[in-house]
């Protein structure tokens, strides 16, 4: 049920067998690199491991200057801690009985952190560490702009920041204020714009909880979509970002007006597939549905000027030729996913390859990290 | 690496930890009694493992008059001969040195066949088998109206058979004539004329090739949404049906007129969520894009009148609450996927359940066997 390695180190990138997720090490390394630069001194840089799912990566990020990591699902938290995580912050509710006393048994190992939007879900949580003998802290998550999740801003965070403080086995952290949807608004302007909005009800919110004496440590928020602009306004002190290790096809469709940050991320992820029929109008790759997540867009092929992938069927890729240039039988296709962090969650390898060799093999343990 | 189970046996459906891979045990041995009585006498029947990628639900089907399976993917037919499966075909082409070595292997200890459709394909497989000692049926693919892999009808698909022919380790089976987009055409009599149109090309190659002395044992092709048509044509002798197992949402959709044979097929796969989250104008579940495929439409939600799930992000699903109805925080949700395979292809453990109560629960260790 652990599908087998598709590599050996010291092979050739030809001869990885493929569907293969593959990471591009003078890219990555780089990215890790850029966010130390432009965070270090400014804000505390929390990355997300929903979108690598690899304690191999987030102890990368902490040897770069990271407090600690988040992650959306307590299986996630375990698999980091397993790896030698010592701080997780669970950047989302946990609802359902053995969910929550698993999160709680973890916290007898580490430093965890959790969300939530509800009295029951805090109810819920007292129960589960007074049982394991736990304890957590916790962030009330804010809806400042999402209408996803979170209480409103203002009185109801500080009547649920209220509930959390009467439990002796929870510590108040301070806010969650994540705008998720926020990172893919196109237009820069725009998406400033509703940055801006939300570190006012964040900002506001603070100042609330303040005045009763309910300080918030940890104000959480922002990806690598905004987090520039977060940094400049000051609401967050504590950035969540994930996608900008790997970067993907979705991010690089947001208008380069306005040159955001994130622009300097490089692409670093790569699904190499193979052309496994050809025809003169189109050639097929490997790499379907099953290989590469479509919900932000299919993928676009790297590095063949003017071939397009047109359509994925379950195993299929359909891609048109090259200009100038017909796709060969047997021959390798980068693709950059249109959304990496589904995409990460098809694979149970990462392939390291530098200069066309690879060079690491890392494994992904919380693929599949449902629970 | 592999997730832990979310069930035990003898659990009520409310204790299974979600998100779930629910299968109604009552609908899905239904559908397999069904298949059987619609083909019995007539076709032989292949179904098609990439949808369930289990080798206990393959045995079952082989209980119910299955000739053997059908697969995409080597290290699914592996899949299946380890879990007892005697007859695999691999209805696709396999390219890569690594990939045919392992099918040529496979075949020293099962009964394999495989699709071609380059004379490339052909040298590499005669090649393997040599190595190996082994020897496989070969069908050669063509194009009825799918514009993905396979060659033309008639004069190349001769010509491909007979390169089939010259090499001693590989056996001439028959032709592969998948229509697999048919099966989604909306409109019941647009979907009749291109299975038609289909059925006329290998028909006619069929007896084309018997003119050259080359007989096709295997005429092979048909899915869930246009087997019964296919065994009115009479030109596809054996069919390879995979969703009507489990169906979805995308099935659903198909239109009703006409009443298409596989509207009898009942859904007996479910995403068992639940709710983490609520407002008043919707609630959240614990099923995103990493529980469910999107590539086919969101997903339905079961049960609940006038409830729709309106959005998927990573770890989230926006539902609206249903007609009179509001959603609680913790209530379980059952969702059916807009495309069983992908959605299937996410979880490592299907848990079947009969009258609320948890009976099976069957491991997918084709999951991720993307090469």
């Amino acid at each position: 049920m652990v599908m087998r390695c598709p590599a050996e180190i010291g092979m050739s990138e030809a001869e990885v067998d493929t569907p293969a997720l593959l990471v591009d090490l003078d890219a990555y390394e780089a990215n890790l690199r850029l966010m130390a630069e432009l965070t270090e001194g400014k804000v505390r840089v929390r990355p997300h491991a929903k979108t690598h799912k690899s304690p191999v990566i987030a102890l990368h990020q902490i040897a770069q200057g990271a407090v600690g990591m988040c992650c959306q699902k307590v299986d996630e938290a375990i698999a980091l801690v397993d790896g030698g995580v010592r701080d997780v912050l669970v950047s989302n509710q946990v609802v359902g009985a053995a969910k929550v006393l698993r999160l709680a048994a973890l916290a007898r190992r580490a430093r965890i952190g959790v969300c939530v939007d509800a009295r029951e879900q805090v109810e819920a949580l007292a129960e589960a560490v007074e049982r394991m003998g736990s304890s957590l802290d916790v962030l009330v998550e804010i809806d400042v702009g999402s209408r996803r999740c979170g209480v409103e801003p203002g009185e109801p965070a500080l009547r649920l920041a209220e509930r959390v403080e009467e439990e002796k086995g929870l510590r108040f952290g301070g806010l969650q204020a994540y705008y998720g949807s926020a990172q893919h608004i196109r237009d820069p302007g725009e998406r400033r714009e509703a940055v801006k909005r939300a570190a006012g009800l964040a900002g506001d919110t603070v100042l609330l909880l303040d005045r009763y004496g309910l300080r918030c440590d940890t104000v959480g928020g922002a990806g690598t979509g905004t987090f520039a602009d977060e940094i400049e306004l000051g609401a967050i002190n504590e950035i969540q970002p994930g996608s900008y290790i790997f970067m993907d096809g979705d991010y690089r469709r947001n208008r380069v007006e306005g040159a955001p940050t994130y622009e300097r991320f490089a692409q670093s992820l790569f699904v190499l597939s193979t052309v496994m029929s050809t025809r003169p109008e189109h050639a097929v790759t490997d790499a379907g549905l099953k290989a590469l997540s479509v919900d932000s867009g299919l993928p676009d092929v790297h590095a063949r000027s003017g071939s397009l992938y047109t359509g994925a069927s379950d195993e299929h890729g359909v891609i048109t030729h090259a200009d100038g240039r017909p796709f060969q039988l047997g021959e390798r296709v980068r693709l950059i996913p249109g959304h990496c962090d589904p995409t990460v969650n098809l694979y149970d390898w990462y392939v390291g390859v530098r200069t066309g060799r690879v060079e690491a093999i890392w494994p992904i343990p919380a693929r599949g990290a449902l629970h």
